[in-house]
């Protein structure tokens, strides 16, 4: 049996639980060509709720089917040249325990690693936060680097990454709980929690010299206070716009764009990780070695279990992780 | 005697008559190392309002000061070493037919071109449409460039620079007439009236292949557009928020930042044209030879006499100016 969750009512608002629906099909066959899949984990992030809201850098989900996410899986039968069982795999084949898809929608993991880094620093969200920083933020040492979210997936390597280039690090997360653990445990120079009172200021204050690159995986108040704390010729590196996927109707654009853009000579850069992934190669050996000297933590909030799936990816709007969320399925 | 106008009273909203107050002081008299300038040409810009908002890239107006404003000049005294009565010079020293300053704050003007030119294509605001367009813009031959205040003095240079750099070019004005006349006059190959209704519609017709360049003047409702029609990392040149200049309280950002910066991977970059002063001589000289060549039209709406100059930066606000509007002083 082919245990499945449907995308099935888009929401209005907040994801909830009816927005998926548990289907159980029988496990599909093989064609020429493609393998079948086991699922092994999967990877929940801020961009399966953007998705949702149309067309972005890839289609939107249509209500009815499997609820897409990127995903870990083992081959355990091929009818396709390039892979054989036993081989792991990555790709975007949603909530399912199997799938039958062509070799060509599937990368293999060749690099001696376990799922959970495979999962996190090794996978989307960890050449995520590696390109965006370095490539697209372009940091040099000495630098601020203010980077929101910074107890998610991709915030709390930015984090780590910014530290191993020699920057001052300040983040922002949701709760002094959060906020006291990036000091402690990832090393972050400060960190600010953007649900008290005062943020601008309190921005501010952990900033004495400005901002140099502001990692902006949330949108919202905090680009907006960001802007204005920018030092000139500051990039922001456009990432991610969480504080607007869970809501009805997102809120208009901070006031300070384009004026500040203009004054401060700023640079804001969108980036999808697929831009630079002729570079990959490299960078998961940079992150690996950076994991494996015990430079950078791999903090994976893992939940066990397929049928738990929405409620953790209503969690991660709920902000309830820390660091990269995932699902172990089989 | 000096005429002069000082900035009185701070607009709460639109600029009024009652921001400016006439006033006559004495010639003054040049100190050691300064020279005696007398205004030939004062350059009326959307940047003299945005100067009353705030600190921009410079410190705000003080009201009682005499209003700042670039001009051109003739040095009637000198005691400065560098600098001959005779020579012709530019610089900020606003709205009054003389000033004595430090040689420093001048930059002496040789080539050779009349005045309406040295105010025009060859002045900041030329080279602030050629800078911002080929530096920061990067357009290549074929690409859409969509310019906003594509009649005023920025705009109308971009639109005839990026014509020349082999790009469609596409405009928006102000009113049908300004239309017409930009793609009658300055070879725009369409252009657009925000005024009108179904300003994204227009704009998505006008630019069937996309946007590859926005040259944003205004920010506001036309940035908003463009952002929803710019293609696959696209370039946004922010040059200014002339929209949000004549307000009382200025609007919030466009709703599709930074939503749409991510998932086209666009780039937003302010700049300042003395940024690139390091390039400033090849500037001029190629500017000067598309206008010698009359591949380069240069488009100043001129005032007669310093009592006209309050009125005449209202009119700019009221779209009144086609191309560099400028006022003859002496």
């Amino acid at each position: 049996m082919n245990r499945q969750w449907l995308y099935a009512n888009p929401p209005r608002g907040k994801l909830a639980a009816e927005t998926f629906q548990w289907h159980e099909a029988p496990i599909p066959q093989p064609r020429d060509g493609e393998v079948l899949v086991r699922t092994r984990m999967l990877s929940l992030d801020p961009a399966n709720r953007a998705w949702m809201m149309g067309k972005t850098y890839r289609d939107a989900l249509e209500p009815g089917q499997v609820m897409s996410g990127f995903a870990i899986g083992e081959v355990v039968e091929s009818k396709s040249a390039g892979l054989t069982p036993g081989d792991i795999v990555e790709g975007d084949w949603g909530w399912q325990d199997y799938a039958a898809l062509p070799a060509a929608r599937l990368t293999q993991r060749t690099i001696a690693a376990p799922l959970e880094l495979l999962i996190g620093p090794l996978s989307v969200t960890g050449l995520t936060a590696y390109f965006g920083l370095l490539e697209v933020g372009q940091p040099k040492p000495g630098d601020t680097v203010l980077v929101s979210a910074a107890a998610g997936a991709v915030g709390s390597m930015v984090g780590q990454i910014a530290r191993l280039a020699g920057c001052r690090v300040v983040g922002t997360a949701g709760g002094q709980d959060k906020c006291d653990w990036l000091a402690r445990e990832l090393g972050f120079d400060a960190a600010v929690d953007y649900k008290a009172a005062g943020l601008r200021r309190a921005i501010a204050a952990a900033c004495p010299g400005g901002v140099d690159v502001y990692f902006d995986n949330t949108g919202g108040p905090v680009l907006e206070a960001a802007l204005s704390l920018m030092n000139l010729r500051g990039r922001i590196v456009c990432c991610g716009n969480v504080s607007q996927y869970d809501v009805e109707r997102p809120a208009p654009g901070p006031m300070a764009v384009p004026g500040l853009v203009v004054t401060k000579r700023l640079r804001m850069e969108g980036f999808i990780v697929m831009d630079f992934y002729d570079q990959r190669a490299e960078a998961e050996r940079r992150l690996k070695r950076w994991v494996d000297e015990g430079r950078l933590k791999a903090i994976v909030d893992m939940v066990d279990g397929l049928e738990k799936a929405p409620e953790a990816l209503i969690g991660l709007f709920e902000g309830r992780n820390r660091g990269k969320m995932a699902v172990r399925v089989g």
